[in-house]
């Protein structure tokens, strides 16, 4: 049997098919946040307390400016022999430096690495699409600002229920997506905890310092067990393919919504035509693929999710090769949330609102809970109210529906809703994403110098 | 045909069958929290600055006195006629005080109602729970303290990798789950936002004061938007869904080492014989059938959590029933929870360890990385180091397991456990979930006197 | 601790609660089955060629009219310390027959018998099952064939797109939901091997003549190897919930339709009324509860799939524990989907149609595909016409809905729906579940005597 | 807003990427499809009774010759542009036959199209993937036979249990897969219908052929109901992906026995170790990598179903951009699952058996249970046997393991294995896969020339 040479043994060809799998593309997004927690490794070897050092300061330092022009370098690519990004940056370092490349491993292991690369990837990709999310709930606040009192049926059951407006239904959907950032949050949290010096699980007979790489790296703090921080791979990935679920879950809704209103049966918002396609067969047709690409879309992250638990179901403790597999699913679930986020904003930016359609479907029925409600401002009890509303719905009539609109003053309906408060929330919103950036740029710029601003 | 009355109209009684579903013994679950909520809403309804008032003070007093003996009256149920628990405490309250409890429901709807009763029920276990997590957390930190640096062989891939000890193997554990906390937390602070008075999701012509509401129930704030506030259901109970099936993926990897560590090839630990059962075959089996189920309730959580979200995919915006079922799944997925880390919890505390067997274990390779960085020690390159002990195997010997244990200093590891920081993380966590319980007792007292001390 | 009692050991209460579960109520379900597998080992035993006889045949003869006994006792329980059916009728038979009662699990496991009870059940239940889908698709097809030309507006993209038909609409369903008989068809065939004789999974040195136990359930054939019979646990209930899953999607697509085409905005079909449920703040509404229900039951049996699928990934090899899990949720995942599958058909039967409504619905565009098939009709090329009409969608008309609806003549278009064909279908496939369900009568006539007519 | 011309339509950039996805990746999979395709549609086309013809059969045969050189062609490809296969097919047509080009998507719609192509597909991957779960079965047939009757302890609950086999436990595995075939047939049936002919849902006004163009392609029928067949899109790869997943659980069961007993504290089977992969740190490691990928790649297979039933459900009626997606998802599932039976298949090819460290896991308490039984062969009744034993556990001792295995001569068990029985099946399985290849090439050959060949 031919047998392929790699750095950790000789396997069979198809094995590193098998095994090395998408990884070579997957890699790449890697390299930045391999050699930043490469960098953060080495300067922390050359400051352990023992002697000889393992590396020397100026050795560190050879080491970091290596790193950083594989950062820079755009035509560094991970191969299949490498199998991964971690053996594709050691090999070119012993290419350049000799032992010195050999010494960078110590007291490492791979799934240390891809832990640490992972979490700093997630954390990056994450302060991102908080800002995503920021960009569609501004859009979604601005829209309902511009057409804040504009009547529009309010639904249950997707059947006509009560009056409602523009202003409503869009800052309802933008407090439901801003409210995700609590889930991203949780996920950003559960990755801001730094795996380094687990070696591979099982810690090493070296005075690693574990609390100080994770400084380096701008980690809240380290995990402080060694099996745990090995099984909390893949806990991390979860946690943040679990709050992509839901965000897009949330999105899914936004984009039925818009799908249903811009039937000519409403005809309530009109979609920007340069955001629809056509068909190859009807040549009249405008059709709103993207928002149906964001209903399947949300389907495919949360199987993407399913896929992530079922793989830690009852996984044993230690590391698994099975954790490697869940670099794709987080990837994966990240760029498509992502890009459905940005074309989102696009859309809702440029829809538009047909006022005229919209009044048009306050039928009667809309106001029986307002006609039941007068009877209770005369002091008839509510049920008894309600029972005389619904024998005789023949008596409703048509109303005003601005007047309507007006009438619902309390906090969050038609006319008490709180603009200020979106705009306050994404604000701090985009505040603390930008101050988390900044902080992860300045770790970047110590280790890896001259790469900060290409960033 | 033959058609059935209900309080909001007839209906055909397969009907009534299909679409009240097991909420009748769902619903009991809720009967305080439904209580606790209408005892807010009219409280406030008699705040309210209209004339005349929908409901005196006095009048609001009647109706708290009559939900608190609801909530006493053991034998207090709802009826499949009455659908659900809100119309069981209505007709309760119209029998009882005739118009009076005709006018609790002004300006609500039961969606409104059942939002906050979800919200209300899965804060209160969530506290529970939570001190549950701490309950296995701490069963575990107290093994790993007993048999702390008893060797034990770390293992990746399954197979024999380092030298680890029981106590890195149960703190490592103990912190997995642990950080579980933060997913819980972020399901809390989803949970803790009150929905009342979004009436069914636009909203009513009357001037509730939605604050006074949620501060009678101790949320943190309401949700502002009413629309926004009914899409947030779902949306609820999918974030405690995802943050139990993370935690239960947690547990079933604990479960899965514990199953192979009693198996007699490795005789590690010996399982409390009360927590094993016997087969109808085999008379010699003691089986570790409370893990193996530990295993499937995991998928079976993560099932729970798959449905509820691909309920919430492309669901249209405002209430619509399909939201019914997740009061079900997550239901289901807490009660499922609670039981395994109750259960696995007293199955660590009567674990015991066989250290002879345990030591057994540590043949020569796995001081394979150990003899490897004694001669990084030398000032050999690891890559260099670690071919050398690869192309020799053989040269390899058992050593001391107890020196290997006592020679990992570093944060984390054999001989570097801060079991003092597992013990300020539980009480920390024991803490916040004692004064958020107290906090949610005191507005049962005052909304519902003579109940609190009951509860 | 106290320890509790059971026929194969003493175990925790709390061991008893989370390992036995809701099986006393789930096994009165399987009550019926597992008397029949019984009586088909036992008569079995009594033929095999051992001396002495582990029974004999007269012994045979009276555990049989024991066993024929208990399926006809209305008052037969299974309680919680007999943990489940198996050791419930054990312990019956060896009240009421002594010796002969405690050798009628020679030879066998619990496993086994569970094995084969769940897998006469699932036969029996899809046999009740494919009847339903019958009256479902027969439903349609009388709805279809009474409206059969009565022009709907065809969609994609949920928008118009062409000229289609009431008839058309009812009969793709009707076709698509038929073609579920190919998945419940394999999911049946799945559960048509018998695993009895297994033992435990590995045999017994008894010679079990395990063709005869199969021949006289009435299954195809036996599992053959002892290990494959009890790894196929859950194999078996996780193809009927594929199939079920699958099922269940389809009739959340006529269900979703249904919602959409009752809404005022169309009006192309009216609910039966006591097929819709009121609000208890909107005095108007009639809401499509049941449909709702629909989506989110699919969500459900989804979910349930998902729950059986993950349970048995990776799990080893021979019996495990986490297999009883999936007992439960077959279980609920058939009376899901049968509750949906009858009352669709009465909703279905009770729906009106509004031609006036579905006329209205023909806006210009709808011709725009037939316009330029007139163009190719004339020898202009396809892409040439569709280019022509598209830049010129001004120029058209309504037309005859009517015309339109009678020119599409081919097979399976608005002119071209053969009735008979369906008709054919379901007929078929009724005969088919009738002469399977009259085998498996006998089989019980034969085994459990006095008992077949009363089933 | 800059925007990008499409042969339907203008489009922003952005919205081409979210819509057209990976497709002209995916796309190259079906490039052999889709010109099969277009063939049978243009050959019905040029037999349609319409004057002037469509196309006459001139010309037809000038589009099957251009076809078949597109598909000989390794240089096409599908670019962003052409959005998909179908419309780069029909650009090249154009390009080289004018007019022609232009005539050949008559009466068709993509949707259409790429219904006929992913059931081409499925059917010709299907029948690959058949022949590699005959493959693996009968490697693992060949592993049980050599070392047929070699003892192993069966196990339960991962406990030992009873006496069993290697050839018992190869055997199982291998029936558990070859089981698979009946999900895999339904797939295959599923998907072996024509949906060509239904335009976009509804049919054409011209007399198109759709039984011959269905006979042309070799299906066994067409989807009769044109608005089924388009809703049939979507299941039919959900019934593919369904198959995959049942037959991926099989898979990761055989993975984890084979993890599991090549660990060294059993030592039973050892792994080819050029199939297994180092550590970077632990230079001793050889690593069951492959093993846990097959866990982990199952896991993604239940995600990808999970993934198109949540996109299917609820889904309206008629095609839904939604669908597209279903592709990735099936293609995905499909290359993951054939390289997974394919690496499986070396794997137990190149497995070693030690049969000392086999006898040697013999201890007494697996032959609890034939100790019982000796007793019932004396007129013990089984339970008093039973429980005899399960008393006096001491009085058990080791036992010759040959002999217990020679003991079991039933249907199934150690010694009563009938291999003929799989190679039976085997054969059978691979005969139908060939003649069901053999129809299809001979639908390629006639109406694709010259291409037959060179599949």
């Amino acid at each position: 049997m031919k047998t392929e040479k790699t750095i950790t043994g000789e396997v069979d060809p198809d094995v590193l098919d098998y095994t090395v799998g998408d990884d070579p593309v997957l890699d790449r997004a890697l390299v930045l946040w391999d050699c930043l927690g490469t960098a953060a490794h080495v300067t922390m070897l050359s400051e352990m307390p023992v002697e000889p050092p393992v590396v020397t300061k100026d050795e560190a330092a050879k080491v970091r400016a290596a790193l950083a022009a594989v950062v820079r370098d755009p035509s560094f690519e991970v191969r299949e022999q490498d199998q991964d990004v971690h053996m594709a940056v050691e090999t070119r370092l012993t290419e350049e430096l000799g032992d010195l490349g050999r010494k960078i491993h110590t007291g490492r292991s791979r799934n240390d690495q891809v832990a640490v690369d992972v979490r700093l990837h997630i954390k990056d990709e994450l302060l991102g699409l908080e800002g995503e999310v920021c960009d569609l709930a501004g859009a979604l606040v601005a829209f309902g600002r511009a057409h804040d009192r504009v009547p529009l049926v309010g639904r249950t059951h997707l059947q006509p229920a009560m009056p409602s407006s523009v202003g409503v239904w869009a800052t309802g959907h933008a407090e439901m997506i801003l409210d995700q950032l609590e889930n991203l949050e949780a996920a950003y949290r559960i990755n801001d905890l730094c795996p380094l010096g687990s070696a591979a699980g099982y810690g090493v007979p070296l005075p690693l310092d574990r609390q100080r790489t994770s400084d380096l790296l701008g980690f809240a703090r380290p995990l402080h067990n060694v099996f745990g921080a090995s099984m909390a791979r893949g806990e991390d990935e979860a946690a943040l393919l679990s709050a992509l679920a839901q965000t897009m879950a949330a999105l899914s809704r936004l984009a039925e919504d818009m799908i249903l209103f811009s039937m000519p049966e409403f005809a309530y918002f009109k979609l920007p035509r340069a955001y629809c396609t056509g068909s190859s067969i009807m040549p009249q047709k405008y059709n709103p693929d993207v928002l149906e690409l964001v209903r399947s879309k949300t389907a495919q992250v949360l199987g993407l999710q399913t896929a992530a638990l079922s793989l830690l179901h009852a996984m044993p403790g230690g590391y698994n090769r099975d954790l490697q597999d869940c670099k794709g699913l987080y990837m994966k679930g990240l760029s498509i949330t992502r890009a459905t986020l940005r074309i989102l904003a696009k859309m809702v930016a440029g829809m538009e609102v047909d006022e005229a359609a919209l009044k048009a479907g306050f039928i009667p029925g809309v106001f029986a809970t307002d006609a039941a409600l007068r009877q209770v401002a005369a002091g008839v009890p509510w049920r008894t109210a309600y029972h005389d509303v619904r024998d005789h719905l023949e008596r409703l009539s048509s109303e005003d529906p601005d007047a309507a609109v007006a009438a619902k003053t309390h906090m969050g309906a038609t006319a008490g809703l709180d603009y200020g408060l979106y705009d306050g929330r994404i604000a701090a919103a985009r505040e603390a994403a930008r101050a988390r950036r900044a902080a992860l740029l300045k770790c970047i710029a110590e280790l890896l110098p001259n790469e900060s601003q290409e960033m």
